[in-house]
């Protein structure tokens, strides 16, 4: 089969790989329908995090069950299913708790799963899932209603960006009325946008500088834009709202300067929801959480959740965040699709097995 | 007046200062009937913090109001009040939020108030009020009726210690049937005991060495306590509860061992509250907050709006924070509070001018 594989900075490849066999009962072997590229892949395409050897990458996917080990009981074969950007046990206490992103077996495409078996990355034809019993989530639609309905790149963005979104505004506790800025204007953020409009908030402030995304982030419920940076970021804020500040912040970038920008822009004892990967490993100010009473919470979204949660909207149209897929490429052209994020020509590349 | 001054390291003196008097408007002056000393207190006393030049010093008091500028109209002359530890205008958007800990004109004890005015410590027979309007709090008790009934400590806790419990239990997000550990068994952490409980913890570990303060603990409502440290800790914990981990910590000491041993014994997306002052601003480890979906909240506790959630419950009997109190001395040894607190033989010390 055909499948990406990274070598090193600016070299993702399509390669021939082998095919993928159950390996486990617990396992299962889905063709992939669509893959997409996330922000998060740029980190190791960038050269920023090293790539030690060529490995398999991309971890977002959705496609159709094509075998099941003997133990996997929560869907068929043939089924279309969403898979979650991690993998996870669902009987561990951070499972049960709703946090299969933090599961003690958690496992990621592209690496290596609890059994030492090598786990495709979702860039490719077909992929084997490991923890396939609580990972796999079936959406209940054939693929030809799926494809009929035009509904792959929602339910694609369901598998990491919209789920991460959700996560961001979950985790800033948003609530009905709220003043929500929005830091980071890539798939993730334009996600939290949406978000943060499902849960109520009375205004959105984008904070971006790019007309396109903007454009959309307007479509997905912003009511607002700034594209003030740095100490003028806070001002900005401010004078759109009487002198006042926000009441929560979407942090969905993972730099230093972007969860700055996040802390600085709300309001004393204000939330802050961050998902963007942390790069470099910024730290968190605890003097300035401490002084301003501000909350932090987030991380890695747990996925398998927040699907769950959000497909009802994407089914009734109430939602739409595969808009935020603006190319679309066949798998062949991987380093293209890279290549267009990388140099921000693309918001989001789906590619097409 | 007679009042506490902090030269330096290990150097509290009882001093002759002038009596205050109303400078603003704004202002009240009331009677100390009781003050104390606070963990925070150490750090300077031990030069961890170091002063820079002679100040009063102390920052939670109880007493009489003896006179009220032209614009107060929240008290009456001769009623018994408790103070927050911070002082707030209740009018700025995060004073409004609920967290006047983070007012925009924000006013600390021992300090210099927004008209460039000296501020009063609490260690002292009288203290000059600023933002008297929304910082005095009457209990709606007469003076005399609070001795009698023998309220003073537990009024006395309202002021800092149980305010900041409560805002660690609070910011924890601490909700009916949880598992909560208690990092620090100092008067905050025996006060966060006490907030867990109210709030509905099912199960409150205590993390303490000291037989003194345990059996405190569990008077306050703890239902186990560890006494492991370090990477012992978390296994401790697994050990108590059937290979689990807490759902929330209250992190009351503020350095960074406990801050990470707080992070250390909660369940992916853990909750943890955080009040100790940190000390030397230790940062926050934002990749271990990102992969185990952990989420961080607290400082500086806003005790002008807990006192008032908290006042029923001590005047029904219900709880009975002053009991951190151990040890009491009149005002012309505070050396000699400072010290007992310094080297552990008291928890907290109540000071009688």
């Amino acid at each position: 089969m055909l499948a990406a594989v990274i070598h090193g900075a600016r070299d993702v490849r399509a390669e021939e790989r082998p095919d993928p066999v159950l390996r486990t009962p617990h396992d299962a072997v889905v063709r992939v329908v669509a893959a997409c590229v996330c922000g998060s892949d740029l980190w190791p395409y960038r050269g920023v995090t090293p790539t030690r050897e060529p490995h398999p990458i991309g971890h977002e996917l959705v496609g159709v069950v094509e075998e099941l080990g003997a133990e996997v009981t929560s869907a068929q074969v043939g089924d279309f299913v969403i898979l979650p950007f991690s993998l996870s046990c669902g009987r561990c206490q951070s499972c049960r708790a709703g946090f299969p992103a933090a599961c003690d077996v958690v496992t990621f495409f592209g690496s290596t799963d609890r059994d030492g078996h090598p786990v495709d990355g979702a860039q490719g034809q077909k992929v084997r899932i490991p923890l396939a019993q609580h990972s796999l989530f079936p959406v209940g639609l054939s693929e030809q209603e799926v494809e009929a309905r035009g509904l792959v790149p929602h339910l694609l963005a369901l598998a990491d960006v919209m789920s991460t979104g959700m996560h961001a505004a979950v985790s800033a506790g948003v609530r009905e009325g709220d003043v929500v800025a929005v830091v980071g204007d890539g798939a993730v953020g334009l996600s939290g946008v949406i978000a943060a409009k499902l849960l109520g908030a009375a205004r959105i402030v984008a904070m971006s500088r790019h007309q396109d995304r903007t454009a959309l982030a307007r479509a997905f419920g912003a009511t607002d834009v700034v594209a003030e940076r740095g100490p003028d970021a806070p001002a900005a804020i401010r004078a759109l709202l009487d002198g006042n500040l926000a009441d929560a912040a979407l942090e969905c970038v993972g730099t230093q300067e972007s969860m700055a920008q996040a802390l600085a822009v709300v309001r004393g004892g204000g939330r802050i929801g961050f998902v963007g990967v942390p790069n470099g490993g910024p730290e968190l100010p605890v003097r300035e959480l401490f002084s301003r009473n501000l909350t932090v919470g987030g991380g890695m979204a747990s996925a398998r959740r927040y699907m769950a949660e959000l497909l009802p909207h994407v089914l009734s149209g109430a939602i739409e965040p595969g808009r935020v897929f603006d190319l679309t490429l066949p798998l062949a052209e991987i380093a293209e699709a890279y290549a267009a994020m990388d140099e921000r020509r693309a918001t989001k590349v789906l590619v097409r097995p």
